[in-house]
Formats: structure tokens, sequence, C-alpha cells
């Protein structure tokens, strides 16, 4: 069941960096590696952080053709322009809350203590997007005005917990990442921004 | 002789980050620093993926001087202005050749799968430039016009195949990074672009 | 007192971070993120290159709870916007001589020859600045005009040459980041620059 989740976590990733490239009018080869290295940058991340090699996203050909095909869908079929950064955040939203909790529990399966976990999924889950951002010079969202980087550790916190007090793994992970793509959305769409610096 | 491959895969890289460096204005220092980074940078990501470590290009003398040799004398005697880019796309397309089919044999060698080592071999190619792009606030050459990473993947499909057929190693590996350089060469020259995401 | 050095050094570049988010009008959570990815990126990177696995700033919680901190006093107190480019740079001076130290001497306990050692130890001192500089879109302080690397790379070299003739540590290791600092600092002020390219 993890590995259905990290799938469709790479599906949306690479959708979010498809969205991002056909926003950034890249041709359809520009649009589906930015696809993939959305998808893929971040459980690399995790597999280098984790002592992991090669990365696990590198040796199964799904991983890839999964970012392909889904690459190419959203090079054909994209939103109007206008629409293209808000599907972008959405498909981003659903990715950061798969990726967080499937990259907390692989964390946790290898040993790793519950703190570094955490902060691992967490990585996993925010790098796939820093990455796309930096590519096509945005600052990354994680930096942006609305909660990300701690929707993503609500998520990773529910992860370790449930795995803590005993809760069965499936439910628990899938708990995480809707909780993380609610906090998400719920942030976006009712703008919960963060205090800015004072002027002077 | 891959170790003779390696060396002019970097000093070439050293060269496209060079030009890049004196294109954006840095002084000496920056210049070869860049040169550095992006003759090395592919090197290093492979090494961190096949889990070598340290990095090999970190151990070797050789591999830095060449770089800080090769960057000094671009700082010197560089192109026009105008001619800059031309000449950085081009060093780029033959250090793309080199990079890609050492790096995937070298992931061979290391017990990488064939298609593993293909993509190994890829990310190693493209990694050195893309850091350098992003370094100096381009957006990366693999997601512009004109084909890039499929030329890299051409070439190490040559590799692996003739590895796996029984080819001797020197010449298929010199026969991948020809064909590399040629396609990168002709796409650029004949301006081969792929089509554009549509207008609304 | 390897572990205080990296400590300051770690709230130092944490303050970098901090104040270049404050600069780049991020909001509390972008300024926090900031800081932390600058304090802990250098680390991380040189954990990888080592292969320490998972990296020590993600398995002790006062790393982050340091930049963290230290995140949230720059967010309050910062210097007035015209002061805040001038702070950063003195703040990543004082970082860069505490990491680039700290990590060479951990290279060198680790295993690593001198001349690796030293590069990664530069790597590690040099990689957090660079890290924040690229996620707000401004060219690495370490490619701009004025001293940046070769004052890294002399720390380096005092720290590999005092434990080569048996100096003690502690004492070697603060000298080498004084004069990181120093010349970092005497650059700036004194504008040491470099010579551009020529223009033609």
């Amino acid at each position: 069941m993890l590995l259905v989740l990290e799938l469709v976590g790479i599906a949306v990733f690479a959708a979010s960096g498809a969205l991002a490239g056909v926003r950034a009018r890249l041709d359809v080869f520009g649009v589906v590696i930015l696809a993939m290295t959305t998808a893929l940058g971040g459980g690399i991340i995790r597999d280098v952080l984790l002592d992991v090699s090669p990365p696990t996203s590198l040796r199964d050909w799904r991983y890839l053709l999964v970012t392909a095909v889904t690459g190419l869908i959203v090079f054909w079929i994209h939103p109007h322009m206008a629409k293209l950064r808000r599907a972008m955040l959405l498909a981003d939203a659903v990715g950061l809350g798969l990726f967080t909790t499937a990259g907390t529990i692989t964390a946790l399966e290898l040993g790793a203590p519950a703190y570094t976990a955490c902060l691992i999924g967490m990585t996993t889950g925010i790098g796939g997007g820093a990455l796309r951002d930096v590519l096509i010079r945005e600052i990354p969202v994680v930096l942006q005005r609305e909660i990300y980087a701690v929707a993503a550790l609500l998520g990773a916190v529910v992860v370790v917990v449930g795995r803590d007090i005993g809760l069965p793994q499936g439910p628990t992970v899938l708990a995480g990442a809707v909780l993380i793509v609610t906090v998400r959305v719920l942030a976006l769409w009712r703008k919960w921004n963060a205090p800015l610096p004072r002027e002077s």
C-alpha cells in the first residue's frame, strides 16, 4: 500500500511539475523533464539522507513511467493559463501530503528515530516542489505566504504518533496525508497568512 | 582510458562554466569557482547516488587542477561577448557526451542494473550544467528548446547495449559520446525544437 | 568544543538566512525555514559526502532549536532595511569561518586525507550560504566580488597543517575560523575585488 501511495504521490507531483513547466512556456521535453525532477527529487533526497543506494525511484521503471505519462497528459490537456498556478498548487498540496507521510514511514522503517523521521519525511515532501520552483526561477512555495511546512510537520507527527501508540499503519498514513492536504488547501483558500517583518 | 575521458569531460565542463561566468560578468574567482562547480558537480552527484564516499573528484587533485587551469585560460582568452553563449553550449555538449557515457559505465561497473545505470549516467551528464545555470539564475539548458536529455539518453543506451552484447568498452563509450555530441550540435544548429504547449 | 563551535556556526548562519529572508519580505515561517535551510544545509551536504547517515543536524534536536530561536529573534529585532545586507554578510562571514574549520576537522576525523578534508570543509562552509542565496534567487555570495572561497581555503589549510604538525585541535580550529572571518571582513570593508573579464 505504501507503494500505491508513493506512485500516486509521484503522479501528482509530476502533474505539479508539468503544470509549472507549461506555465513557464517550456516545450514538451522541458515539461516532462520538470515533471520527472519534481516527482522523483524528494524521494532521491530521502534515499540519499537514509543511505539507500541507488535511490528507489531510479531502480523501478514504474516510477519514471508514471512521471512521463502524467507529464505528457498535462502537456496536452492542461487548464487555461490563468488557472495553471492554482492547479499546480493543488497538485503540489496532494503530493506534499502523500510524500511527507510516506517518507516519514520509510524513515521509521529504516530505523530512524521519531524526531529524525519527521524531519526526513518533511524534507521528502517539500524537496521535490522546491527543486521544481528553483529550476524555473521561482521562490519555492515553501517560503511563500500560506502555511506549508507546518502542514507537512502536522502530517509527519500524526504518522509518528500513530506508529508509537500502535495504530495500523495504512489508516495512519492516510490520515496524515489527508490532514496535510486539508490544512494546505484551507490555507490557500482562506489565505492563512503569517506575519511579515516590520517595515522599517 | 575512462580516466582520460573523465578528465577531458571535466575540462570542457569547466570551460562551459567559465564561459557562463564570463558572460555573467563574474570576477576571476567567480569564474573559476563556477568552472569548478560545473565540472565536478555531475560527478559528485553520481558518487552520492552510487554511495561512493568521498567523491572521486574530491580525492584526486588532478580533477581540481584541470578545472582551475581551464577556468583561468577561459577567463583570459574568452571569445567576444556575442559569441559566449554559443561557445558555452558547445563546450556543454561535449561535456554532456563524455560525462553521460563515463557516468553510465561507472554505474554499470559498480553493479547498477542497466536501467538505473542509464538514468545515473544521464544525471551525471546533465547535473553539472544544471547546477551552473541555477547558480547564475538561468533556466537550465536541459529545460530549454532543442533536444538535450534525449541526446544524453541515446548515448547512455548505446553504452549499456554495447556492454550487453559484449563490445569492447573503449570504442563503445566513445561512440556513445560522439552520438550525444552530434545529436546536440545538430539540434542547436538545425534548431530541432519540440512542440510548445497550446496557447490558451 | 567542536559541538559548541558548530552550534555557534549554526546560529550565525541561521541569522544570515533570517536576515536574507527579512530582506526578501518573507513571512515569519519563510524567514525561519530559510534560516534553518541556511544553517543546516552545509552540515547535511558534508554528512552526505562523508557517508554519515542520517545527517547529524537531523538527529540532534538542539540544532533545529537553535536555528528556530535565532530565526525568530532576527524576525523580531532585525536591523533597518538598508542595513540588512551588511548584517547578513557579516553573519555569513562568521558562519563561513566556523563551519569551514569544523567541517574540515570532522572530515579529518572521519579518515579523509588532508586534500579532501580541505575541500569538504570549504564545501560545508560555503554550501549553506549558497543554498540560501539560490532559494531567494540571488547569485551566491561565493560567486560575487570580494574574496570568499579563498578565505575559506586559508582557514581549512590552517586546520589541516595545524593537525599535521601536532598543534592542539581547539586553538587551531579557532585560529582558522578567526583567519577566515578576518579575511572576509577585511575584503568586504576594503573592497578587495578581483579582476573582471575584459569587456570585448
